[in-house]
């Protein structure tokens, strides 16, 4: 698993919400696309169940994307997230409402983006994170960076590293050990 | 071929059923969702192959997943396998079943798996093997790990290691060397 | 990013129109076909976000491509890009034709490529680009080389150090840093 | 572009017939499959131009595969190529077979394939190849091996090779230089 700096440790201990960008992200960033405009987009197994253990263990989840697809919108209901925000024109400020819809304060938030339009909510969260393929001037910004790219399994890494940093992995893992 | 310790080769020597895991095992985890829901898994053709030479030497073959899809049933109907297990909740318990009723002590049984809904069934056989991209907490407690990553011939990797092992590789070859 | 050289950086400073291509460039090479004969191809969601922000800097798109796809013309209305040249017999001629629509000499042309049938636009014009999965004799005539590879961002890289060359990076990010 | 030794350059000197495997081939071997059984492949643009390049020098390609899909005829079509052998049992024999039909020497014919049903063929002709991913046992008996994967350019490379070997590579370059 990618090193996990003191200081990125110290900024998820407190992480009650975390904000999530979808293509290159959640997804490797590529677009499938066919003659009659159908598209797909390639979400990976493992993140799916770290958001799982994430919502389990307390943490709220937020995807916020620019684009819109219903897409997402059919992957985030397989998994149960309600909380989807789609064809956001400004992700610090959706991030933000969804903090204060909540009751969280932003420094209670953490946000996962592979690109520029990730970085004003990065920059206005606690713990900002990025997948190992981001852009340059994304991973320079990112308190944290995964060694796997984005929709393989970058996300899962993040998720595990919040509960680890909570002291809440090992509950989390110990249904599957007992 | 990754390298097989004394301690996991002395595990393969027995081995009379496979189990395994389908998405990130079978799969690379990845999961195609188009607009419309559609969804599609990428199996590897290599694995096909060994899967078909295992049980033409005799080992059961299982498939155990706590997904339900109809990919799956479409795939393991293409290679014929008959013993598929869709929308389990406890893979330790599916496997124990499926041993006995094939007459097979648990200590006959493998399973590959990537994640930690596999675990379970993993610590309850005698071999337990990973992708080379399982999660860090699943590759530590295998027995043997692929350099491969699911999806793209880990599968093959251990249906070969278990001919080696059971000294019947060399027969599973002989009809291409004919 | 991949390294610039200094006559690279040179020529990367007066481009005003880029020509692209297709298949191995903005896609990975890769074509998906159906047993309908249905296909797809993968672009990739960084290279969409660096073309809007090379036109919102004045430099104009082309994408040049020998094939014919309803695919592409889908993913190239998306992005707003409505110089798509298909069936391309001759891609030097076709580059330069529409630098002479745009009264833009040859030589403030750039175009990326990845085989052999982009040579003839590539040694025609300032600066020639190749993804790092470009064929040897395309790279060996490249001025710059992504360290990515088509569809995975190398077309990104390339529209990022044309801005960096020109100086107008700083500006195309300050959107984002606001 | 991989290493060529002596023994394979001597040995691509005289191949007037060019074999090839399909799945893992000329695919990187992974099926994708949909709920209702629909299946894709995945086929290389870079490939492609290398077989149309190999064929205007005078060399014939033969595609043998042992699955049956409209899908290989769907992209042979595309390609040109018209000998294509689909559900074949035994690839010596349909090597030999096609060889005879054009009087040519076994002796004179090369088969690139990953997996063991390819073994036949490749020990029974003059130039055995494999693509970097192929199964352990293939490799060993592979006269050259590509460092690329099936589908992602190792049949380009074979091709390329082929030319080069012949002394045809800069005449089927030409046409992109002049």
């Amino acid at each position: 698993m990618a090193i996990w700096s003191d200081d990125a440790l110290a900024r998820a201990r407190d992480i009650g919400l975390l904000g999530l960008d979808v293509d290159g992200t959640l997804t490797d960033g590529r677009l499938w696309i066919a003659a009659g405009g159908e598209q797909f987009k390639a979400f990976h197994v493992q993140d799916g169940l770290g958001l799982k253990l994430l919502r389990q263990q307390g943490i709220h989840v937020v995807w916020i994307t620019a684009r819109r697809s219903a897409i997402v919108a059919a992957r985030a209901a397989e998994l149960g997230i309600e909380d989807v925000i789609q064809g956001c024109r400004d992700k610090r400020e959706a991030l933000a409402e969804r903090c204060a819809a909540r009751r969280l304060d932003l420094q209670r938030a953490a946000f996962m983006g592979d690109d520029l339009p990730d970085l004003p909510a990065m920059t206005s969260c606690r713990l900002a994170a990025a997948p190992c393929n981001a852009h340059t001037e994304v991973a320079a910004r990112a308190h944290w960076q995964s060694d796997r790219a984005g929709g393989e399994g970058a996300v899962r890494q993040l998720c595990d590293g919040l509960l680890v940093a909570q002291g809440k992995f090992d509950q989390a893992m110990g249904a599957y050990l007992s």
